[in-house]
């Protein structure tokens, strides 16, 4: 089954478009598991207590790498908790020459199989077309178009020949790969691209990020997202609802309360 | 002793400006070693006949991330090999949100303890910067500006306001940052880019791939580069140089066919 479907069925089966980050980090979760060889248990009663309520659960490669060696095998660990019929996003933001990006598609889909992956696109389409085809055109790539942080002003919106280069990214790929190989993330922070940029690439799915810590508006989100193909992605607000022995029951509780506002 | 001066002094001690990239690959190493557990030897043989004669190694991440946890282990085995004199460049090309850029810097910079990395500009100042300051003035963050591959033309050569978007990166980054805490990544495969960036930011260190098997031409380049701060990489015109018994001393046969037109 290609991703696109398994993300279509995930999304009926648990009637919700959540997508969970488990951006794990010592300082963060209860302090019985400061020890990081206990943040494998942390990651499982996360995953045991939300994965009825998620479609997707997305993997931030940059928390699992502070830790060196030890961090890799967490993140091996966690993928292989997470419920087959879930969907499992690298959030890796990879993006090299083509010889090197051919390595890089190799260890987030036959290494670590997992069903997508985040894609930066600075350098080009040859760069991202090891992720998109190749063999693995069943899988997923979600390519960075307009991201959730201040900072995507500075590139992200520089006009050029009357668009934005967010808008000339989405451009370019849309009109070069497959629309169920890809897919776009943008920002909860920026509704009202959204709305313009989901009506030129309805059918495809996006990855929106930003919601709860980082300030999103869920509601304005939803409005100019139109019921179209998404899926919205939380993190800290989540896993990080309590630093009690509740901690696994308070983050379902949120679980319950985005996959709700998010229906 | 801060990166930028510990690479002043690689660059005067081995009389060299070339950076070998160890860009490990089993299927293109000699048959001797294609079990993943014996590519450290290969690396480890690389680096003894190599090591009087770069300044710099790279070792480009994607290519151990192929290997996962095992991967991840040949990549500490390779940086401890390496001796403390030589600058080791992580070359990662990260970059996310700044809650998210500071755990991949500290895994390049406090759990692999290398010296400098690449990073991505897409998403920003604000992604980058904690590569750069913040604890970490005295490493090194190169900045993809002109990447060497032919998709460096489907969004770093679009124009703004009369710049190309490759030239708002640089400025942007030369201008709000401390010159010796960055570097910029030229492709070799630009010369007269080269040139004209050289110009603008002539105390910068450039980071210039794209040298041998991808067909940038050294002479050009460095008569672009004026002999202004530059490292030059070459990966598997060296390290693949034969598949036979004697691959290490043709590696260094080629290493110092590099040095010398490199200088």
């Amino acid at each position: 089954m290609s991703t696109f479907e398994k993300l279509q069925k995930a999304i009926a089966l648990n009637d919700s478009i959540l997508c969970i980050g488990l951006d794990i980090d010592s300082a963060m979760v209860p302090d019985s598991f400061s020890d990081i060889s206990t943040l494998i248990s942390f990651n499982k009663e996360i995953i045991d207590h939300t994965k009825d309520l998620a479609c997707s659960y997305k993997i931030n490669f940059a928390f699992y790498e502070q830790y060196g060696l030890k961090g890799w095998e967490l993140l091996e660990q966690t993928i292989s908790y997470i419920p087959e019929e879930i969907v499992i996003i690298s959030d890796a933001k990879r993006g090299d020459i083509g010889n090197t990006s051919v390595r890089y598609a190799r260890a987030v889909y036959d290494t670590l199989r997992t069903d997508a992956v985040t894609i930066n696109p600075f350098m080009g389409l040859d760069s991202a077309q090891p992720f998109i085809t190749g063999g693995y055109e069943d899988k997923m790539a979600f390519v960075l178009a307009l991201t959730s942080n201040p900072g995507s002003a500075d590139f992200q919106r520089l006009g050029s020949e009357g668009r934005s280069i967010s808008k000339h990214v989405i451009d370019k790929f849309y009109s070069n790969f497959n629309h169920h190989s890809i897919g776009f993330v943008i920002g909860a922070t920026h509704p009202d691209e959204l709305a313009e940029i989901r009506e030129t690439i309805p059918d495809s799915f996006l990855l929106i990020p930003g919601v709860g810590t980082q300030g999103g508006n869920i509601e304005a989100v939803m409005k100019a997202n139109k019921g179209l193909p998404a899926i919205v992605n939380v993190s800290r607000d989540i896993i990080y609802s309590s630093k009690g022995h509740d901690f696994a029951l308070k983050a379902r509780d949120k679980a319950l309360y985005y996959r709700e506002i998010l229906r």
